[in-house]
C-alpha cells in the first residue's frame, strides 16, 4: 500500500511554495519558475508574508490563508522557521512536505530535524528531505526543483542522495538526451526514504528503471531495503551507484549525509540478494538505463556484432568475453546470408565484418538478416567513421530496419569518430536506440539487460 | 640508431604520391589534397600515367621521370601494380614506401608482401604498411592519411594497428580538443613495426606521450618489444591498448590484422617488464594521454580534492583509493587556511568542500593554498554544476591559477553537469588543463602519471 503522502508527492493537486521568492537568484525564486515554465497543470500558491503578488500569482502571507486544499507544500524559508510554517502545513492538512531548506542533521542539528518529523506525524504529513534540491516528475510536468528546467521526459527514474550530484546530473540528461520520469533528491531522509520512492516507483506506468545515487542507508533500514527491493527487482529493474565503497570514500559519505555507510561488502550482498543491479559510475548507470528505457528483453543470449570495423570489433569482442555477453557461433546458412551483405574480404563470422567499404545498403541488409535469423537473440552495431558512410545517414537507416521489425530485439549501436558521429548518435538517441561513443560501452550495456533477463528467469523459478 | 628509412618517413624533403587521382572520393585524390591542404612545406609529386595535371601540380607518368629527389613514395595504385611501382621507387632512391594499397597478407596473400619487402630490401627502402591509411606529423604541417583534416598539434604520438579504428579516432582527437604530434598506421607491419615508430617518437622534442593501438606482435618480436619499449619508457610514458585479451577477441584479432595473438597473460607480463601502462578502452586511453601531455610529473604521492559538491567528493575518493591515488590527510594548519575559502557549513577535509554556495573566488583561494602548500603534490578539482557557479568563469578562473604557479603541480579537473559544463571543459582542454566528464576519470587519469613516475623512480634505483 502505497502512502497517500507518498502519492501526493507524485501527483499533487495543489502546490503552496512556502517561502516563494519576487528575487531572481533566489531559490524560492527558482523553485516557483520552474514549476510555472514547466507548464504543471494544478493550482500554485505562493506563500510569503511580504508579497502580495509573486510572478503573476497571488502570494499569501501563510499556507493557512489559502482558499483551497493544499496537497503538496514545499518549504523554502530559512532553517529557523521551519518549524513554524511546518505547523502551518500540518493544520492545512497539507499531506507531504518538500522541505528544501538545509541547516538540519548534516550539519549536526538533529534536533530540530527530530522536532520536523514529530510534527509531519503528528499532522500525519510525509516528509521529503530536509536538504534537497525538490521533485520534478514529467508526465505531471512537475518540475518542483531548482535544477534545470529543460527535463526531457521519458521512462527512466533517478533518486539522488547527494544534492549538488543531482542537479548537475539533471543538466547531464538534458545534454545527453536522457528521457526522465522522476528526479527525486532525498537529502537527509528524515522520512520518505530511497525505498518508498523506489515502491511508488515501481507501480508508476511512466517508469520502466529506477536509478538509485545512494550513499548510505539509515541504520536500522537495511533488512527492509533488502525485503523491499526483492519485490521491486522482479517488477522494473533497479540500478544503483553506491559511493562510499572505499574506507576513506565511506568516511567521506558519512561526513557528507551522516549516512552510516557500513561496509562495502554489506552493501554488495544486499544489492546481490535484493537483484538491484550495481554500477560503478554515474556515466555507467545511465548507459544501462538507456537500454532498460528503450529495448525489449531478449528471448535469449545469443549476440552477433556487425561491424566495419575490425578494431572495434575485437574490443567489443573482449568486452563481450568479460562481462559475460555470449557471442553466437553463426550456422554455415547464416554466414552464408551475411557474406553476400559485404565485398569478398569481409567476415561472416562473429563479428559480421562488413568492412571499411561499407555503405548504408550493407547495413540495413546484415541488420534485416539479423532481425529474422532465429539464431540471433541481440544485436550490436558498432561504426568506426569512413568518408564512404556518413553516420547521419547511417542512424536513420538502422531507425527504419529497428521499426520495421517493431524493435523485437535489443539492439544497441557504438560508434567511433569525430563531430558527424556524435550527431549520428544524437539522432539514434532521439529516437530510443541506445548509442555509445565506444564498442566497449554498447557492449556492457547490452550484457546489463542480459543479466536483469537472467535474474528474471531465476526468480521465477524460485 | 635511428634508420634513414624510419627518419625519411617523419622528415621527408620530398613526397611522391604514385596513384594520385583526380577525381575526388579516390583515396589516391583524398592523400593529396590532404598533404596540400594540411600544409606540408616540402616538394610534392603527384605520380598518374594518365595525368598532366592533378590539384594545380605536374603530374609524372613514373617515379622516374620526376625530376629531384624523392624521399617518401606514397603508394596507391591498385595490389596488381603495386610491385611494378615499388621497383620503380627503389630505382629512384626512395628512402621509404608507405604502401597504403591493401590486398597483401592480411587476405592472405602473403607472396605478393613477400616479395614487396624483398624489393625493399634490394633497395634499401623501409615500408610501412601495406594496408594502411598513411602517416600525420603534425610538426611538419604532414598529414599524408586518407583521414580527416583539421588534426590539432599537440604532443600525443597515435600509432594504430587497425586502420578504421584508426581514422575514428582521428576525428575523435579533433572533436575533443586532443592535440598530435604522430598518427602512424601500421598495417600488416611488413618491414617497419611498432617498435621502430616508438623508437622515434622517443626521441622525437615534438612528442610526450606515445599511444598505442596493438592487436599482436609478429612471431618472434616478443623480446625485441620488451628490451626496446624499456629503454623507451625510461624517455617518455608509453601507453598501449591492446586488443584480443579474450580468447575469442584474440581469435578475432588473428583474423583482422593477421597477428599471432598470442596469451593475454604473455602480453601482461610483457608489457608489465617493459614499464608500458595498459589501458582498457580508447578513451582510457586517451585520458591518461592527456595528463601526460600538459602536466609535469609529481613530486610526491599526497593528493588533494577540491569540490563543491559532496556527492563527487565520495566518488572521487572512492576512485582514489581503488587506482592507488594517495589522500593527504591535511595538517591541522593548512586544514585552518582552507576553512577561510568556504562557508561555515562546508569541509577542510579531504575532500575539502567547498559546498554548492561556492562561487569563483572559494575555487581560486583553496587552489591557491593548494599549489603553495608544501604538504600537496598533486591536485584534483571538481565541480557540480550550480546556479550560481558558471563553469564557462570557472574554467579561466583555474587557468589563470595554474599559469600563476607555472603548473608547478598536476592539476586534473572533473566536471558534472550540462552543456555549459561541458564548454567549460572545452575551455580548460584548450588551455592545457585534463578536464573529464566525471569525478572518477579525473583521478584515474592522474592516478597514471603518478604511477608512471613511481616506475621511473624504481628504475633509477635499479
Amino acid at each position: 500500500m502505497i502512502d497517500e503522502g507518498v502519492k501526493a508527492l507524485f501527483n499533487p493537486r495543489s502546490i503552496a511554495v512556502i517561502g516563494a521568492s519576487r528575487h531572481p537568484g533566489k531559490i524560492g525564486y527558482t523553485i516557483l519558475r520552474n514549476i510555472l515554465d514547466y507548464g504543471y497543470k494544478g493550482k500554485v500558491y505562493p506563500v510569503n508574508p511580504k508579497a502580495d503578488e509573486i510572478l503573476g500569482l497571488k502570494a499569501y502571507k501563510s499556507v493557512l490563508d489559502i482558499p483551497d486544499e493544499v496537497d503538496m507544500a514545499i518549504i523554502v524559508v530559512p532553517e529557523k522557521i521551519v518549524l513554524k510554517v511546518a505547523e502551518e502545513a500540518g493544520r492545512k492538512e497539507v499531506k507531504v512536505l518538500v522541505v528544501i531548506t538545509s541547516g538540519f542533521s548534516e550539519v549536526g542539528n538533529v534536533e530540530a530535524e527530530e522536532k520536523l518529523v514529530e510534527i509531519a506525524r503528528k499532522y500525519n504529513m510525509r516528509i521529503l528531505g530536509p536538504n534537497i534540491f525538490g521533485i520534478a516528475y514529467t508526465p505531471l510536468n512537475l518540475n518542483a526543483t531548482f535544477g534545470p528546467n529543460e527535463l526531457k521526459p521519458g521512462p527512466i527514474a533517478f533518486i539522488s542522495q547527494s544534492g549538488a550530484l543531482g542537479i548537475a546530473l539533471m543538466g547531464w540528461t538534458i545534454m545527453e538526451e536522457i528521457g526522465v520520469s522522476a528526479i527525486v533528491s532525498m537529502g537527509n531522509m528524515a522520512d520518505i526514504d530511497v525505498v518508498d520512492v523506489s515502491e511508488y516507483l515501481a507501480e508508476d506506468p511512466n517508469t520502466k528503471v529506477i536509478t538509485i545515487y545512494l550513499e548510505g542507508l539509515k541504520p536500522g533500514t537495511g533488512r527492509r531495503f533488502v525485503e523491499e527491493m526483492k519485490k521491486i527487482t522482479r517488477k522494473k529493474p533497479v540500478i544503483v551507484i553506491k559511493a562510499g565503497r572505499s574506507k576513506r570514500g565511506a568516511a567521506a559519505a558519512a561526513s557528507h549525509t551522516g549516512s552510516l555507510a557500513g561496509s562495502d561488502q554489506v552493501y554488495s550482498a544486499a544489492f546481490k540478494q535484493a537483484g538491484v543491479l550495481r554500477a560503478l559510475t554515474t556515466e555507467e548507470m545511465f548507459d544501462w538505463a538507456r537500454v532498460f528505457a528503450s529495448q525489449p528483453l531478449p528471448e535469449g543470449e545469443e549476440t552477433i556484432i556487425i561491424t566495419n570495423g575490425g578494431g572495434v570489433g575485437v574490443l567489443a569482442t573482449d568486452a563481450a568475453e568479460e562481462n559475460g555477453v555470449k557471442l553466437l557461433d553463426p550456422s554455415p546458412e547464416l554466414k552464408e546470408a551475411f557474406k553476400k551483405t559485404m565485398p569478398w574480404f569481409g567476415s561472416p563470422k562473429n563479428p559480421v565484418d562488413l568492412t571499411g567499404q561499407a555503405v548504408v545498403e550493407n547495413y540495413v541488409e546484415a541488420l534485416k538478416i539479423a532481425f529474422e535469423s532465429p539464431e540471433i537473440h541481440n544485436i550490436i552495431v558498432l561504426y568506426c567513421q569512413t568518408a564512404i558512410l556518413d553516420p547521419r545517414e547511417l542512424a536513420p537507416a538502422i531507425i527504419k530496419v529497428v521499426r520495421e521489425y517493431n524493435n523485437k530485439k535489443p539492439i544497441v549501436v557504438g560508434m567511433v569518430g569525430g563531430i558527424e558521429t556524435y550527431e549520428g548518435m544524437k539522432i539514434l538517441k532521439k529516437n530510443n536506440i541506445p548509442a555509445y561513443p565506444s564498442p566497449e560501452k554498447a557492449v556492457v550495456a547490452l550484457s546489463a539487460l542480459i543479466k536483469y533477463k537472467r535474474y528474471l528467469e531465476k526468480q521465477s523459478k524460485i
